[in-house]
C-alpha cells in the first residue's frame, strides 16, 4: 500500500498530484528548483517541503520533458524512492534519453495524466484534477512488477484511469488529439490577426471555439510541439493533403466548373462529421439519451438562483449547463442538458418559458 | 413605423424573425413552399399563415441563397411589399443575380443576421434569436432611402445591431470568421475518423472545441461553401502557406536541425495568439475585468441550486458558467465568471471551497 511519496517539481501537475495523494492519507515530500514553489504548495496542504527521512514508495517527476532523464539519474543516485514515474506530455524522446543515460529502467514507469489546462503554477493546482481523467502509462522494456503495482496504485488513488501505451503510440495519440489540433487552431486564429474591425465584429461562437486553444502560451507550445515534432508533422501532412483538395474544389466551384468538386467537398465535410463523432461524449454516455432544455433568464443577481431552485424542486439532475450570451445582450439563454425522461418534469416545474431540443 | 410584414420561408431564421416582429406588435404574414412549415410557425405565435390583404411594409425572404433572385422577382411582381430584404449568409452571387434578373433594386436591401446554429426548422425558432447580434446590411447601387429606413427599423426592432458592408466585403468577412473556420474544423475532425480507440480515448476539451462545428450537416455546409467558394479558398490558401511552413519547421526539429525552425514555429503560434485576441469578448467587454471562481459540486439534484442560492445571497452577478465534467466522474468543477471586484464577496459567501483564477 502506498504510504509515502516524493513530488519533484511543484507546478500545476506536481502540486495537484501532491494534493490528491495527501488528501488520501499519503505522506508527501515536495521539492522544486524554486524553493518558494515547494513552500507555496506545502502551504496549500500538498505535503512537506523537505527531503524524506528515507526512501519513499514512489517519486513523481513533474519537471519539463527535457529534464526528465537528468532528474531521474540524480534522484536515483541518491535513492529517493523505490519506484519512479513522471508526468511529461511527450514520451519517446525522454524514454530514449533515460535508456541511454544508464538510469535504472526497472524502477521507472513513464506516465502522462490527460489533465491540466491553460493555467500553471502551484496556485492553480486542484486535488481533483485527475478524477475521471485518463492517465497514460508508458513502460520501459524493464519496468518491474513492483514498479507497475506502485505506479498503478498512485494513478487509481488520485482518481484517474490508467491507459497503457508504448512511447511511440502515446506520442502519435497526443499529436492527433492535442498537439495537431492546437496548431490548427493557431493557424486559423492567425488569419484574424490583421482582419478589419467589421470582419471580427461578425465573429460568432463557431470561430471562438475553433480558435480557443490558440490563446495558449506560444513558448510553452513551441516546446511541446518540438518534443513531438515528427508525429505532429505526420498528422498535419495528411491534413495538408485534404486542405489542398478542399481549396482545389472551392476554386473549381468559384469558376462554375463543378465536375467532381461538389462531391469531393461534401465527402471531406462528411469525413469531418464522422471524425467528430468518434470523440467520446463528455460523460462517456451516448448523446442520444440527453436533451437540452432552453430557458431565457435576465442578467440580474438571483435569476440563476431562481432557475436552479426550480430545477432542484423538480428533483432533476443537470448533466451540463451552457449560458449563451450575445454581445451587449441583457438577457441570456441558459441551456440545461438533462436525460430525455426528465425533460418533461423539468419544464413543467420551471416558472419561466422553456423549450426542449434533442441533442 | 413598421406595422405589417411578410416572411417568406418558415425555417429557423424566418420563423424567428416572425416571432420577434409579432412580439413587438407587428402583424406578420407567413408563407413557405411547405404549407405545414408556415402552419407550424403560425401555431407557435409567429403570425398568420396566409397572404396579406394588401402590400405590407416589408417582406423578409428567408429562402436558400440560390432562390433569392427568383423569389424576389416573383414577390415583387405581385406587389407583396413596399420594401424587401433577405437573410442569406452569402451575398455577392445573389446580388448579381438580382441585378441581372430585372428586379426592382431600389426597394431591396440585402441582409444577413449573424445568428442561427446547428438546429433548423420552425420548432428551433426563438423570438430572441437576434438580440444583441450583428445583422449585416448589404445595399444595391439603387437601394432607396425609404427601403433603408424600413429595413433598419426591422433590424433594430428584433434587437440586432446593423452593420453595413458591400457584398464582396461581407462575403470575405463570413469566409474568414465562419466558413473557413468550419472547413478547418472539418479537416481536423476528419483526422479522427480512423483513429484507434486508445487515441480518441485520450481526447480532452481542446480537440472537442476545435472540431465542434464539424458536426454540422455536410450537405448544407457544402452549399454554403460553394456559394462563397472564392473567398473561402483565399483564406484557406493563406492558411495552407502557414501550414506548409509549420510542417517544414516540425520536420527540421524532428531531424534535430533547428536553424530557424524554433523561431518560425514560435512566430506562427504567437500570430495565432494575437489573432485570437482580435475576437470580441462574449459580452463586448475586456477580458481583464473578469476572474473565474472554481467550485467543486457533487453530481446530485440540488447541488447546483444550493450553489446558486449562495451566489444569489451574495448579490453577485454571474457573467458565465462552465461545468467541467470528466468522463465517468461523480463530481464536477463549476466555474463562475464574475467581475474581479465581486470575486472576494462571492468566495466568502459560498459554503463550499472555491478558488479564484484570473482569466
Amino acid at each position: 500500500m502506498l504510504r509515502t511519496a516524493a513530488v519533484v517539481g511543484a507546478g500545476l501537475i506536481g502540486t495537484s498530484v501532491a494534493l490528491a495523494l495527501s488528501s488520501r492519507g499519503v505522506t508527501v515530500y515536495l521539492s522544486d528548483r524554486e524553493p518558494m514553489a515547494a513552500l507555496t504548495a506545502s502551504a496549500l496542504g500538498a505535503g512537506h517541503a523537505e527531503d524524506p527521512p528515507g526512501p519513499v514508495d514512489v517519486a513523481v517527476l513533474a519537471v519539463p520533458p527535457a529534464d526528465i532523464a537528468a532528474t531521474l539519474a540524480a534522484v536515483q543516485s541518491r535513492g529517493l524512492a523505490h519506484a519512479y514515474t513522471d508526468v511529461a506530455s511527450v514520451k519517446a524522446r525522454a524514454l530514449a534519453e533515460i535508456e541511454e543515460s544508464g538510469c535504472d529502467t526497472g524502477s521507472y514507469l513513464g506516465g502522462h495524466p490527460m489533465a491540466g489546462g491553460e493555467r500553471s503554477g502551484p496556485l492553480a493546482a486542484r486535488a481533483d484534477l485527475f478524477e475521471g481523467r485518463v492517465w497514460a502509462l508508458v513502460p520501459t522494456r524493464d519496468t518491474s512488477d513492483d514498479t507497475w503495482r506502485t505506479v498503478r496504485e498512485l494513478v487509481t488513488l488520485v482518481g484517474a484511469t490508467p491507459l497503457v501505451l508504448d512511447a511511440a503510440g502515446h506520442d502519435r495519440a497526443v499529436a492527433l488529439v492535442s498537439h495537431a489540433p492546437h496548431l490548427v487552431a493557431s493557424l486559423m486564429a492567425a488569419r484574424l490577426e490583421h482582419a478589419a474591425e467589421a470582419e471580427v465584429g461578425m465573429a460568432g461562437q463557431g470561430v471562438r471555439d475553433v480558435t480557443r486553444v490558440a490563446a495558449g502560451d506560444p513558448h510553452l507550445w513551441r516546446e511541446i510541439l518540438a518534443a513531438n515534432a515528427s508525429s505532429v508533422a505526420d498528422v498535419l501532412t495528411e491534413l495538408a493533403t485534404d486542405l489542398d483538395e478542399a481549396v482545389a474544389a472551392l476554386r473549381a466551384l468559384a469558376a462554375d466548373d463543378d465536375g467532381t468538386a461538389s462531391v469531393a467537398l461534401t465527402a471531406l465535410l462528411a469525413r469531418g462529421t464522422a471524425g467528430h463523432g468518434r470523440l467520446p461524449h463528455k460523460r462517456g454516455t451516448p448523446r442520444g439519451g440527453y436533451v437540452t432544455v432552453s430557458v431565457l433568464v435576465g442578467d440580474q443577481p438571483g435569476e440563476l438562483a431562481r432557475l436552479f431552485t426550480d430545477v432542484s424542486a423538480a428533483g432533476v439532475n443537470i448533466e451540463d449547463v451552457f449560458i449563451d450570451h450575445a454581445p451587449g445582450q441583457i438577457t441570456g439563454m441558459v441551456e440545461l442538458l438533462v436525460t430525455a425522461e426528465n425533460a418533461g418534469r423539468l419544464t413543467r416545474s420551471l416558472r419561466v418559458p422553456s423549450t426542449v431540443m434533442a441533442r
